[in-house]
């Protein structure tokens, strides 16, 4: 006993005694409240020096497989009946993490960021000077909301590009909108019935409910969602895109605002989301004024994103919440940390403070509006004129076309599928389950190859 | 009628129109349903052109101001009844977002990491090359686990450093375990009991119970969490650390960890989360062996982080999902996006494939192991051997103090405080509402100055 074959040791011998007289006890070669030999008696057994023998005690009590008792030695610990665990062959895991991959040719609604858009440069020099200049401030634990720089700058971009006159402690900045639906649901309550836009963002509502709220679904008509339905649902909180609605782009007109506005000031309670996600890519005229620069009852939380007008993997999104609920926030919420890269947050607020990020918006709205008329004179060129309608109104980076055909808009689906061609319909966004054929379909053209585009165009021509 | 003052106009003149029709429709000045005048007429009567006229009206409509009818002009439009709007003045918000900075002397909890200690010019280095080599990948959006490099890499390092074989596709990044928390409530279930240590972190309990859980406490003894006390309270999920319990520094031993492995694998749907937060901070001996390296029944949920061994503010953490769960997970919550920003993602994945962070590990455990001991001795030399025990076991970044003395625990840290010292005691980690004196206090010893040190151990001596 006790007599291992020192020769077989790699690595430290401590660790290889450990490890040996660890199998001996988890296997039952030695049972429960042995002695062990003494240090001295083990170290000249196995021809060691009494410090490794040490040293490979200490790391067994440690982790409970021995116990020295004082002037009687090592005793071995009764390490329990372990017959009630289980030792399944565990599948292998078939998880599938790669966003999933179709061989497609061409996608009508691809929202892939343009590799070229994203300022790499700018960005890796203020990246570089914040890591060289503010080692204590990158090490230094912000408030949950972000640091304040950040925040200071996103309310002066507010102010300048949004007319809205935010305090930086109304703002909120998080890892991704996703992320900040969640707090926001923790913030108001998972007891609320959260109420979507139909048709709209289906994402939305899985989020939601994952989160453990009701989320149910209020009809547009052509000036955004209906108050009647919102009512009709018994929401407490609606969610919606004033600015430009996801899929149809709709703008909701003031009337429709004040309507929705009154409703949340109804009842205590009620709140708005305001989702301002693409309102930097208006591509003409003036910005349309947000929801929440007419709300004086404090009653809209305004949320944007810097992932379309950034790039979707920088992961930093904010909220402007009602002084109410942003004091509400930090009471109950404030104990958690900010999700937000310190190094992200003080290279945005360089990028947005020293007017980088205004330049950059400019120039993508130029480069926008010109993508979009080589799209829009591809589809005239391709299609012809008496076959489509676009329906649009001058931005976002999605826009629809409607199609002059009397197939169904699955039957189209289906026939650019089988040539790898991916396009969606209006009809697809609706939730209500009815099947619908809008005829409508939806051009997401930020990353659109030309080339590419009018082989697709081509197919499509074909099943009208 | 529509004679504005084309003098008093700032910036474009379609702008100024824009705005005053606007402000006379908003007062009521200008009627629902009136008649507008011709653009043209419009234009002659202001002295601009009619493009600029036609600019103003297109915002206006747009903006659901105006309505424009085929053939008979434009209209306004009835803006709704705004009389259930009120506008109260709002409070100035009086969040407090700066973390609660007393004016203290000193902490002996304090848990900032010192400045030296992240390696701010490599890690920029790797920042630069990813961010001027890899611009494709960093604009691809990656899955809700994260990228694969990283995972990769994450599981090269659990298999390296402590011995663990996970798959990539179990390992799930994120922006900080508290975010991982509740994604884990998401995938488990907001309906199940959970249960955390007591003593311990009682931000759990704060972080449970915002996700809408039910949170219970499982009484410690010297031994780690007691089983009988996790059945007790009905839990169906259990919290723990079992290599090294905040603020305790208990090592669960290996009878106890077959013990709640047995309870886990007694029924269907129970799980451990496994909160491995500081083990790589071990700093003589062998890395104890994770609690997920036993779980062959795959009840094992394990985390960690790289907030304690890079720094707080990078946001980057990890869980170890059993196959099961991971496959569940990318069904039921794949849709979320990952919260971890490419960038970030890429460097860290660099940062460990290229043994940087193994070298930082060591180089931080040398640095922490020689800090504990100038520390120690500190103490011994301050307060003389007679007058206090440390409780440790040779572990993580903080030990405990334990003060001959029969002062309560509450009027030793009263003494401190009003000399600008904060201690905490471990009776502060107790959940169960109990007044106790443990005349155990917690010495979280990473960024301690030694000359600030001994100021505040004389203080301490004197309340002995």
């Amino acid at each position: 006993m006790f007599t291992y074959d020192m020769s077989k040791a790699a690595g430290p011998m401590y660790k290889y005694i450990y490890e040996r007289i660890k199998a001996d006890i988890e296997s039952g070669n030695i049972g429960p409240h042995e002695k062990m030999p003494s240090r001295r008696a083990l170290a000249e057994n196995l021809g060691v020096s009494t410090i490794t023998i040490e040293n490979a005690y200490d790391q067994l009590i440690l982790e409970g497989y021995l116990e020295a008792e004082p002037r009687r030695g090592y005793f071995t610990c009764d390490i329990g009946d372990r017959t009630l665990i289980e030792t399944p062959v565990l599948p292998r895991t078939r998880a599938v993490h790669k966003k999933d991959i179709q061989k497609l040719r061409f996608s009508f609604s691809s929202d892939k960021a343009p590799a070229g858009d994203f300022p790499f440069s700018i960005w890796a020099r203020l990246n570089r000077r914040t890591l060289s200049m503010m080692e204590n401030e990158l090490l230094e634990i912000p408030p949950v909301s972000g640091i304040l720089p950040l925040r200071q700058a996103i309310a002066d971009h507010l102010s300048h590009f949004r007319g809205m006159q935010v305090d930086p402690d109304q703002i909120f900045t998080g890892a991704g909108t996703e992320y900040l639906y969640g707090m926001l649901v923790k913030l108001l309550g998972s007891d609320l019935t959260y109420c979507i836009e139909d048709p709209g963002y289906k994402k939305l509502k899985k989020i939601y409910e994952s989160c453990g709220a009701v989320c149910r679904t209020a009809r547009m008509d052509q000036n955004g969602i209906q108050v009647k339905s919102v009512n009709d649902c018994k929401a407490d909180v609606v969610h919606i895109s004033p600015t430009h609605h996801f899929p149809t782009g709709i703008t909701m007109p003031v009337a429709r605002r004040y309507e929705i506005l009154s409703w949340a000031n109804e009842k205590e309670g009620r709140y708005i989301i305001e989702d301002d996600y693409d309102s930097e890519f208006r591509l003409t005229g003036s910005p349309i004024p947000s929801l929440k620069s007419l709300d004086a009852g404090g009653k809209v939380i305004y949320m944007n994103t810097f992932s379309k007008s950034l790039a979707p993997t920088i992961r930093i999104s904010y909220m402007v919440l009602p002084p109410e609920l942003a004091e509400k926030y930090m009471m109950t919420l404030g104990f958690y940390s900010c999700t937000v890269p310190n190094i992200e947050q003080y290279t945005l607020a360089a990028f947005i403070g020293e007017g980088y990020f205004e330049k950059h918006i400019n120039r993508m709205r130029i480069y926008y509006k010109k993508k979009r008329e080589e799209v829009l004179s591809t589809i005239k060129y391709v299609l012809g004129e008496e076959n489509y309608r676009i329906v649009e109104n001058n931005a976002g980076l999605h826009f629809m076309l409607e199609l002059k055909t009397r197939k169904k808009d699955s039957d189209i689906k289906a026939a650019l599928e089988n040539e790898g061609i991916k396009i969606e319909a209006l009809s697809d966004f609706y939730m209500d389950g009815k099947i619908r054929n809008t005829h409508l379909f939806i051009i997401s053209y930020s990353n659109m190859d030309i080339d590419e585009l009018k082989k697709a165009l081509k197919v499509l021509k074909r099943q009208l």
